[in-house]
């Protein structure tokens, strides 16, 4: 990874740390983005349910700042909200390690779409999937559609 | 509320709090049950966005804690695990104050058929709704799928 990539990173993850408490309980991490995928990450301990395995609240909260944290990466310089307005999880098995979830970039057809929407009207709305894998197999599915407000 | 009523709230805020750390965090509260209807509520302050306002991981979270406390209550002395399988939640509005998640019983049919399923087989499903409304009106829809083992 980049320095300049990295910083951005740090940055991205003071601002969910500064401005969404709960990233500070869950101890979210903004762990890597190679342009097309960004990783975020916690770890079991703060985010376990009844049952030992990472509770679904955790599972959705994470999967939720990844898509917020993805929009902003793509954004770059643009100052924007970013807000979600309608997901769907599916927890398929539990996850009994570290949360990872995995937020994939839109066909760059789509984020083009996107930015010019954004840059034109202001307000621009992109769907976004993340999956949580653990011990090898998808155990969480989310989709999310997000908005950017200037 | 009846005094039984207010200690098997209390038993199933203990049980939340002691067995998933992040409702302390939250700072949830099983506030009311009245055999129809659950509340569960949260300060805004450990809650909030970027925006100042109720952060939709808290939301999913809040609604998804009220799914699996209604089904422990439904299920009461019935030893069970409860888990949520898929749920979609639509953010319409803001919520600017306390995250209030109401949690509405099932058709009786439903819960009936639930319970028998369970009592017979060990392992039964039930679709529930949340929202949560602030200043008076519907600000988040949630639909969870939930299911609870023997």
């Amino acid at each position: 990874m980049s320095a300049v990539n990295e910083a951005r990173l740090r940055e991205v993850e003071s601002f969910l740390h500064e401005q969404i408490p709960l990233t500070r309980a869950m101890a979210v991490r903004v762990a890597s983005w190679d342009e097309q995928t960004l990783i975020l990450e916690a770890p079991l301990e703060p985010n376990h349910n009844h049952l030992g395995t990472a509770f679904g609240g955790s599972l959705s909260a994470l999967t939720t700042l990844a898509g917020y944290s993805l929009l902003w990466l793509l954004l770059g310089e643009a100052k924007a909200h970013v807000v979600v307005r309608e997901s769907t999880i599916r927890y398929r098995h539990p996850v009994r390690g570290t949360l990872r979830a995995v937020c994939g970039r839109p066909a760059e057809e789509e984020v083009e779409k996107f930015r010019a929407i954004f840059a034109q009207t202001g307000k621009a709305r992109l769907s976004l999937v993340c999956t949580v894998e653990d011990e090898g197999r998808v155990c969480v599915e989310f989709e999310g559609s997000f908005v950017a407000l200037r």
